[in-house]
């Protein structure tokens, strides 16, 4: 596979995990830095971890969530939550997880993942058009 | 489930998932602080959180070794990967939860981690009777 | 005593310690994850840490601003703050206990966590009826 | 140099590096805490540090950077992004600070520091009166 | 108070916290690193902030191991292990300390900071003349 | 420049930043996992980051210090302590470094980087042929 295959297969597992939705979300047009960071992140990220074989999506979604949760990344994490629940990782999969991470990262760590996944549902459900 | 139901619970797990060779490996008679530890993490970590339903223990071992890594808290690591092991988890499993760390924690992450966890599979194979 | 015994107990020092007025603060009804991280914080942190003997509440709520400003905690520091001035810790040792972490953590935590500490003591004034 | 001196030096250097416009930012008169952390961070960072032989200003401002970064402290973060400008590092070298940062320190610090690093140059050109 | 008056003061409070034994404990003669590091550890922990009023210097122990543990910054951590038994901290209340740690900077905490406290204790024990 | 040509030009780079006597140093054949990180770095750090334009290797190495130092992730640390002086940073220079990350990151990251320093310094000087 090319650098350019890898790169068009990540960018594309990028909107299938996190959502067109989100991906294609409108705003004002993104600065020269948040251009430079996409960039990046699509080939860091999406093309060189997130395409490998060895572990499912929801494996990895789970993982990173874990991960995230760990280093107090909220902002990044709510982006993950979406994307576990769009990867079929459950709500109640998402509150084992924090409360694993609760126990071996600290109980303030759990208080604040708890309140950024709250954040996520309630956006999904506001935004649900079958509400 | 009682209390000490649940603790029994918890101690029959952590001896299953990190195995008898460990739970009963040979030394000195523990000081009174590393009693009191193990008090503490059998009724914290195994008969409060492992013992949950809602994720499979080959789960709860990929995600403990995201947390653990992306803490850098390389002794638990350590007892973790033989725990992961136990559980199922691969050792080509391993080498991915460990890219992914590295890149959401920091390449040095990853150079630890895998340092960390050859040093558990160098044991295992030194102490494999069939080897 | 029991374990339900040590829950409720652990129940009845939150409440002294956070203060009833926080306790019951009226807002939305809570979520299901704020009512599992409530729990897990009853049962973890309250009834089995805060409850123990060998040292006295005000020393507690020290070592956890301690702990919690070099973890850069605000959330959960803010929460202490105000237990702390319950505990009987005065605002100059706050004071001082903020510039401890300040060299030892460095300095951008003592930053932060003075502007934390005084939206705690705004707050703290704010609702004063002796005001 | 006497100890006077030297604070002299450095409340003087702070001023040039952050900018009076900074310095003097009106607002609330500041609380005693405030108060307190400015005399702290005068005589620890900028009398003891900042004025120190050995390092050029643009070189101690990328390096700040690199800190503040890492450990995720995002209001200093800002405040030496402003300082960094002043010191002639430029727009894109702070950017190649940044992946750096993202790559040694992980993904999401690249990611919260672009748009913190944003939120500075906004402002710079909102308050520039040659806009 | 001068500044060397204040010097000479913090370095008299480590040498009596840490004890003479430590302090002037045969080695290698310092490198011009460690050397470098002696000063600006005397001039900012000691002469700045052990000596200020405010806090009992049993207190200022409390906290500074609670920093220490939750930063895992396990060498600095086993130097202050010491110092606080010599400032009255009991080995019942470094226990305390230690738990405390573990429920809110995450359960490996604990682990590592039991084995680092168990070390101290070891040597005060081989090298106590009264055993 | 083709993705094979970044990554050969980033394995040149790293063989002249961190010395071929490092890069090829002996040792027990690597591990499957040794091996799995070594593509890793090169794709990752080197071929993406450190071959970019922008900054002197002078200006990244100085940077990488305060990253690694500031994260406590020393065993890397001390690998870009050599990388460091073989891109011209002098001892002096990595002294004003540490000094500023133990003013930002807290004073136990300095202790710990010298010590690291200190180990560079003296392997360089053992394996010294003029010495």
């Amino acid at each position: 596979m090319s650098e350019e295959e890898r790169i068009e297969k990540g960018k594309a597992l990028r909107r299938t995990v996190l959502g067109s939705a989100y991906v294609d979300r409108p705003g004002t047009s993104p600065t020269k830095y948040q251009a430079a960071f996409a960039k990046f992140a699509e080939e860091h990220c999406w093309a060189n971890v997130w395409i490998r074989p060895g572990l499912e999506l929801r494996e990895r979604s789970m993982i990173n969530l874990a991960i995230l949760a760990s280093l107090a990344r909220w902002p990044e994490f709510e982006v993950h939550v979406r994307g576990a629940l769009n990867n079929g990782v459950t709500e109640d999969e998402i509150h084992e997880i924090i409360l694993q991470a609760g126990v071996y990262a600290g109980i303030p760590i759990a208080s604040e993942a708890f309140r950024a996944a709250d954040r996520v549902l309630a956006d999904a459900t506001d935004s649900d058009p079958a509400k």
